[in-house]
């Protein structure tokens, strides 16, 4: 991080994370490409070489608004990874973690999500995306081998239908709504992980087998 | 339908179907706003006035592709009502089928899920998707209140959560793929409804105690 060399130079009310935060906004409003540095000077109230201060180009602005998004989608799956414990548990824990980054870096995921490769900084964001998945991936593997989880659907569908879930929540969640995230996380480890049917006897027997 | 009609009128090769499907691909993959008359008219191989021999106006192509979607989804809830039976088993004969509708009108589902309510036809639109989810939420509610499937989470949640989870196929399936529409269909459904945990003594004590 190069905050301190950044409060350093910006001008007062805007220092990097600040320019980070409206360009993220901005590009998530008007699509990043028909955001140009002009705009962004307009909206920030700040000449063009101002914003050059702290970032090189448009590009480095994305890749760092990007960064924010799949460091902390890292940092979900590392943290869990580092506790230990059964793989359904770690893959609950996961889960609830995506929640709670996709609710509080909400901007920063929505526009990863947009993301479909045009440039250099967009495909690098997308193989960051794909190893995380695939990470995650891994987990629904050992959590069916674990015999944990249900092993008969294809452990690349499972991951595709949770973050499917998951990421969706980006076009409807607004924040300061009644949904915290804590209680989102709860609802979707509720609907992924126990299902919304309430067990029948044979149900069980079936399951118990 | 006017098909008759319009293969009467039409030259070989294209029916107004056939420009329809050619017309969707090129919206969803330019996007609706960049792709003119003029575009289709070269992607088709015809004069824009032949075009025009099918369709009043590209608003009018959009219309019908919208309707394709839509009428689709409707008719899997309209089915499903009339064919009666306990809430929980309609709502999973309605998560089924919104699979199958969007396996099998794939390009007209993508174009739908893209609208984002810039015209009246995509306001229509957006307000016909508006009523679909209400009957799903007010299935979801009425299955609540049999005790089919827990109603510890909010319905409009967990409309959005399934139909989440569902619409996000989009984003990865491709037709001739290993996963056919039935088989994408149970697994949606085991996801949703059964979840993936295998169950527990003290959880089956817990749901049903």
């Amino acid at each position: 991080m190069t905050d301190q060399h950044a409060a350093r130079r910006g001008r007062p009310g805007y220092d990097q994370d600040g320019i980070l935060e409206i360009a993220v906004a901005a590009f998530n409003q008007f699509g990043y490409d028909a955001t140009s540095m002009g705009v962004l000077a307009e909206r920030l109230g700040l000449s063009k070489s101002a914003i050059y201060h702290h970032f090189a180009s448009k590009d480095e602005i994305l890749e760092r608004a990007l960064a924010v998004a799949l460091d902390a989608l890292d940092g979900v799956i590392d943290e869990t990874d580092a506790a230990g414990g059964r793989a359904a548990d770690r893959l609950d824990r996961v889960l609830r973690g995506a929640v709670r980054v996709l609710v509080e870096k909400l901007p920063y995921v929505t526009l990863l999500l947009r993301v479909r490769g045009n440039t250099d900084v967009e495909r690098s964001a997308l193989e960051r995306r794909r190893a995380f998945d695939r990470r995650v991936t891994a987990l629904v593997s050992e959590a069916q081998a674990e015999g944990s989880i249900r092993s008969d659907i294809d452990v690349r569908v499972v991951e595709r239908l949770l973050f499917g879930m998951i990421n969706s929540i980006v076009e409807w969640y607004r924040p300061g709504g009644r949904e915290t995230a804590e209680h989102l996380a709860d609802d979707v480890v509720a609907v992924a992980l126990d299902g919304l049917r309430m067990p029948t006897e044979n149900r069980i027997e079936q399951l118990l087998g």
